[in-house]
């Protein structure tokens, strides 16, 4: 592909430093969230991924130390080290940096997951006249611990899985259900719904997220939850350091046949 | 292949009605249970299967109304009708028949799911001085319903993990797990393990299984749980008419590599 696509020109912008932020770019292109490790944590990674696809849907995995290649970029003009528009660097559990780029300290050990980003089902919701509320109003949408674990995978173990929450009506749950359940790499349908839903998932208050913004509810909505990016919670639990940033669009949109 | 292998061979006795179990049968093949639906709902079980793959480690589809076929079958000599040793049919959710072939039953409308067993990391397990209990003294793996939700696809909604437990000392635990990782076609590593993974699975009492047997601990063991097969409890949710049977060997086990 040359420069003549929406995705490439995201990564320009990200690469340039022009944008902190790829939401709503690059329409009918998969987005992805990087997250970098040694080499030595990446098998019990890739293992997490595959046992955990809704958690974390593996697009590609770098070669160890190359920046450049991953099963699903289709380009040759890919430098994951200043093509996602922000980075965070972890260690021993913790943020201990934010980067605008990492041609400073990405290494020849270092191997990059590409996961996909919800940002690319949301686009479907919008065109099915079910726009996110948070994407309408512009705030961070709301992002919940539960009690459901992510299935152990060598040293990541003990982390739980992530979910957004998008308020709906209830007579539109089937629809949005039927909206994003072929979009299998981006997390897909919903995992539950309704208030019942989040007591199951072990949510106390749906007005206090742990993470993005809390959201306001119309008269007669409930919240419906999507498996959300989790792999993060696992990097948090070890004392590897990683790398992570969140969405680089990447190729099309992949939506399974049928 | 011909039939000299053992995988053949377990197929053929079961052909001939002259076994009911394939535990211990074919070693080195992996051995797949077969759940048959009518094509409306093939979509929505293959999503399953995909969103929850340790649960429902998919090893191949059949084509709609085609018995003899499936990826991970390498064998012109295979027909799904009667190669495994025993079926159930449900209806409604309910086991409504048992038979040992499905000869009169398979219709046009069928797709069936080939899923991976158990009983193919359990030699690994043996072969590494780890011989799960309830092999050595032969009595049926005890099975725990779980509060971990499958995550659902279409009409396959609110069905729970199930999972399988194995007692083991707590020194030999990272053996264990180290020892099942690589088998991600067969459950992979554990899910949980202890006296408080229990607790955090849901399971009340680990002396009463909701399937299979009770299991003898000797002094200072701990319950090691795995995922295990779990389509069965959402075909239970559904009313759509199910087939549904138990180990059949197929292809050589799949290790990944690393």
């Amino acid at each position: 592909m040359g420069s003549a696509n929406t995705a490439h020109e995201a990564r320009l912008l990200s690469r340039r430093n022009a944008i902190t932020n790829t939401s709503g770019l690059a329409p009918g292109y998969l987005q992805a969230n990087l997250l970098a490790l040694p080499s030595r944590y990446a098998q019990d990674f890739h293992d997490l991924c595959l046992r955990n696809p809704v958690s974390c849907p593996l697009l590609g995995v770098t070669p160890r130390g190359n920046p450049h290649k991953a099963q699903c970029i289709k380009t040759d003009d890919f430098d994951l080290r200043s093509d996602f528009p922000a980075y965070r660097v972890y260690k021993n559990g913790r943020c201990i940096d934010r980067r605008r780029d990492l041609h400073e300290i990405w290494a020849s050990e270092h191997v990059g997951f590409l996961i996909g980003c919800s940002f690319s089902f949301e686009d479907a919701l919008t065109q099915a006249g079910l726009q996110p509320r948070h994407q309408k109003i512009g705030t961070i949408v709301p992002m919940y611990r539960t009690n459901i674990p992510l299935l152990p995978a060598g040293i990541f173990t003990g982390a739980c899985c992530i979910v957004s929450m998008r308020p709906y009506k209830p007579g539109d749950v089937e629809k949005v259900r039927d909206v994003t359940r072929p979009y299998l790499e981006t997390h897909g349908e919903p995992v539950a719904w309704g208030w019942d839903g989040a007591t199951r998932l072990g949510i106390e208050d749906v007005r206090r997220p742990d993470f993005g913004e809390p959201q306001v509810f119309e008269e007669g909505e409930i919240p419906v939850f999507w498996v959300g990016l989790s792999p993060h919670e696992a990097l948090l639990l070890t004392n590897c350091t990683g790398l992570r940033c969140h969405a680089s669009s990447c190729r099309r949109i992949g939506r399974r046949q049928g």
